[in-house]
């Protein structure tokens, strides 16, 4: 079982020598989901030894180029390399036509289905669910229109103990109600309480990413307690004017969103380029909220240990 | 006076970890002309810290992501730094649509003049003229419609010598038609050669780009006796079906083009990813045409060298 989140690029805007644009993979139990694509996030994704052909569904937060410009790359890549599984992509409508356009002039007819799943532009709805994972974008305050994700695990049935099944030599077809929590009654009409027969799972996690953003009270309801709080902070606080008006947040204000939505831990990202030293911004961070760590290409963050 | 190629990637189809796609940057007096822009040419020319906003040329072969999925990263990126001065892109028409589409997407209108000027499909023809350079298509056959790009050096004028310019008094207003050649008629009758005034400037350099063709001896003409011709050498001379059947040229293939062309040098790339020892492409070329070299990022080829 794991919960981890990859992170592939923290950079904004212009892609830079030492940093990528925005990208990160969130690995639930070995099922890839990838979040934002610009570009090079198919050579990031070699660098760091994660297997491309594994992702199923692409999140696309809106349509600056540093957040998917590496998107037709990445889709022609999977095609090259004989990909036949499904992909899905969820993003605003605009995509399809962009991706649609360039395989054409490349007459290109993918070996593999390609579906788009439109983001709507001001409703938050969940837009994935399946029995292990609920998704739902976050309808975000930007320059253009941009959505956040909130990937939310379920609850995992309840883990058997061995001994207990063997002691009270229960037949095998009582096992998923029990897991399902169900006490457990023998044919004597001893009760026996589910947990003497099963122990509770891992806990079922919740990532928020929320990226490209102005200061937005708005979002705190939908991200309350989350384990993680991905929040952009492509500005220092002495430029709160500057992320005003181009759409974004400075690290102070990610701080008031991570505390005021109580979340366990705050990872911040999307630097402007103008920041070479990005610990000045972790220490201005901070000042507002302590769990708070920098994104970088390469960092992992492992969920059981936030 | 400068005639510089820097090869930026050498790879086909697929970016890897090592060999980034086709670019190449010809550099003809400081006057800068970008080849193809496969994907992360920006960040290849920023680490060979070739300055990007003094491209006011590019040039894009065909439209396989492997040659220009780079350049709207490249045309978002030199609006956002603030370029002013107009951009020209030569490409297939259906280029444009694509560009604009994912401008219009961002909500951005560009600081700077972007004109395309389409290729024509089955013609070639001089696309860009000036006092000091001139760039034909060359129709290339590949799976899709494909064109090389043939630049060729003006003469330049005649350098002036100026210790002789001195000796004989001679007056400014008389220096253009010196340089262009004239001798010079002194006030009481004295004919002086041009050759003592002035000396022959460097020669004016050929470069011929030919990515993606299958064997094409229709291209002989057009390339004749250039200094310089890039040749795609996709695959090895045993995948030769393969070749003809993926619109490619294998080592011995590019080499009888040359040979029979009779260039001076030949540089091979867009190297299949299959293949880890590039040194076995360029052996067996060499088979075929003895004055080869291996393209790989970070070359720069200096004409007034081969």
């Amino acid at each position: 079982m794991s919960f981890k989140l990859n992170i592939l690029g923290c950079s904004s805007a212009i892609p830079t020598i030492n940093r990528n644009p925005t990208a990160q993979l969130l690995n639930v139990n070995e099922r890839f989901f990838l979040i934002d694509c610009g570009e090079s996030t198919q050579i990031q994704l070699r660098k760091y030894q994660l297997n491309f052909q594994r992702i199923n569904h692409i999140f696309i937060s809106h349509l600056h180029g540093d957040h998917y410009f590496g998107l037709i790359g990445l889709i022609n890549s999977m095609h090259l390399l004989g990909r036949k599984k499904e992909l899905h992509i969820y993003a605003h409508e605009e995509l399809e036509m962009i991706v649609n356009l360039q395989l054409n002039a490349s007459n290109t007819e993918l070996n593999y289905p390609l579906f788009f799943h439109p983001l709507s532009e001001n409703e938050s709805s969940v837009i994935l669910e399946d029995d292990n994972i609920k998704v739902s974008n976050i309808i975000l305050d930007h320059t253009i229109k941009c959505s956040g994700f909130l990937f939310e695990e379920k609850k995992s049935p309840r883990k058997i103990i061995a001994s207990a099944i063997e002691k009270y030599n229960i037949s095998h077809d009582k096992i998923n109600s029990l897991k399902n929590g169900a006490d457990w009654i023998s044919d004597n009409g001893e009760v026996v309480a589910n947990d003497l027969l099963t122990k509770a799972n891992t806990s079922a996690y919740r990532y928020a990413y929320c990226s490209d953003t102005r200061f937005n009270e708005g979002i705190i309801n939908k991200i309350k307690h989350v384990d993680l709080l991905y929040h952009e902070t492509t500005f220092m606080h002495e430029l709160i004017d500057r992320a005003e008006k181009t759409g974004h947040s400075t690290t102070l204000q990610a701080a008031e969103i991570a505390k005021k939505a109580n979340v366990k831990k705050l990872v911040i990202g999307h630097f402007s380029q103008r920041y070479k030293n990005l610990n000045d911004l972790l220490v201005q961070t901070r000042k507002g909220f302590s769990n708070v760590i920098l994104s970088c290409a390469g960092l992992v963050i492992d969920f059981q240990e936030i």
